[in-house]
């Protein structure tokens, strides 16, 4: 039983911090990553009582384990919606992630004939509503979110000349992935060239999609059975410390259900009883685990 | 000849300071206005060595004041496209800003399908994509801005559940105007419902039309004449002090061409030669200045 630190990448924007050490997957550079207020992640570690050059210690062997198992809420909508209180997750979902920014040309929003403009915002706005679309109407699974916006100058009167903007594209496949990012960047360079806008567009974080073993989910689902439950296999749109354990583990997930599928927000909320309910799960899993090979 | 104080509004978000304190009708809850360091505008006059209590002092009468004419720069692209250093202006263009506030639900941008989603930022690109298309599409000189969004939370994989914008909208008559908000507040609306985001929309300003006086238009086309420029009436559709001096004096304007329509903005230029024609014009109208009734 483990715990790794910050996942989240909440406080130097690099995900999975404790989970690629123990991997030995840790990259030294992020080492250098500054925080909001100009401390690096070498610093607060050394302020904290760590020794940074002593990372490459805590990675492990494939051979120590016998497997990896989180327990984690589902952050989405969909036990909750089937009454469910806990179920196996198949995969975790890849994402890329892009960062974008239009160029156009600022003026007085009173004195340029719309014919004349070239907005920043309208053409990020249209982008939008096409990422919008394009993921809605897929059938498998695919989901597009722009998360952040920043329109420049901001000025309630000025026609915004510049504008930044992430996207976060996730599928339950790499292919289907990695087509669906294609499309929807041959969609934005459309857009920008349409409206004689300069578009910068990168990829800002890539990761795979990581499948869960099919000998762990089905000694999960035996768990899950053996606590009562009906078993329902979904897969996680979420990132987890499983991206990064998968290099020296065979991986495996239960997901607990969580109110309105809210996640990253202080309105995020599990009942107790099904907190409960996933730790009996896991415990029983433990309890009755067979390692792979001697099923 | 004068010039007044902060037409702009920059620091306390209160335009027309001066020229309202000379039309009479400075308002003065406007003291107690505070800047972003929490300075009130009261305590900023009294710190620059002004008395706040005499402001009733600057006002003048109507009968003191043969006209009101200012010389501006242009703000927009249409006497540079023309090939003219100035122009004269037909009135300036009232205006109506409106707050708009869309609230959805946050969520995960992993695990939360498309279907399921309130994404407040989505609700409010389409709104954009609208407003422009909506100005775009009017044959008779319609702006529509926005300039001001803000997205929360704000992260790359969070879908936002709540997005504030701002729009500016502008036309040549006030029922013109009247009439495109009253329709783009139904669009607005429509998308909200439809979407099942929960809209705030607040008018926060709203300016009349301010018509330039006839016969002052014909004085000032006659110094441009005179001057050995072409005649040219164009709207301005930027806000100017004579919005506060029509309450006191009939209100005349010269324009002067300006490089790509920029203003607002560190690009903002006029050149030397059409700063002197300007001042040419302005000049002339002076030396033969006829008051009104005696042309």
């Amino acid at each position: 039983m483990t715990g790794f630190a910050d996942e989240e990448g909440v406080r130097f924007a690099s995900t999975l911090l404790g989970s690629r050490a123990v991997a030995g997957t840790f990259v030294e550079s992020v080492l250098g990553v500054k925080d909001d207020n100009g401390i690096s992640m070498r610093d607060a570690l050394s302020q904290f009582g760590l020794d940074p050059d002593h990372i490459g210690a805590a990675a492990r062997a494939r051979s120590e384990l016998l497997a990896y198992v989180e327990l984690h809420i589902e952050q989405g909508p969909v036990l909750e919606g089937l009454n469910l209180p806990v179920g196996v997750v198949s995969a975790i979902a890849g994402a890329t992630r892009l960062a974008a920014s239009l160029t156009g040309v600022a003026g007085h929003a009173g004195t340029v004939p719309m014919l004349l403009r070239r907005d920043a915002l309208s053409g990020a706005a249209e982008c939008i509503v096409e990422i919008e679309e394009f993921c809605r109407t897929d059938p498998d699974g695919l989901v597009g979110t722009v998360g952040y916006i920043h329109a420049m100058p901001g000025a309630t009167n000025v026609i915004p000349g510049q504008v930044s903007f992430t996207i976060d594209i996730r599928a339950p496949t790499d292919a289907h992935r990695k087509l669906a990012v294609a499309d929807i960047v041959r969609r934005i360079e459309a857009i920008a060239k349409r409206r004689k806008l300069s578009l910068q567009l990168d990829v800002t974080h890539e990761n795979r999609t990581v499948p869960c073993a099919p000998w762990l989910k089905s000694q999960v689902s035996e768990a899950i059975k053996a606590e009562g439950y009906r078993v329902f296999e979904l897969p996680s749109g979420a990132g987890h410390d499983g991206m990064a354990m998968i290099d020296i583990a065979d991986v495996g997930m239960v997901f607990v259900r969580c109110r309105g599928g809210v996640s990253h927000h202080p309105d995020e909320h599990v009942d107790t009883s099904d907190a409960d309910a996933g730790a009996r799960v896991l415990l029983r899993l433990i309890e009755n685990f067979r390692p792979r090979g001697a099923e």
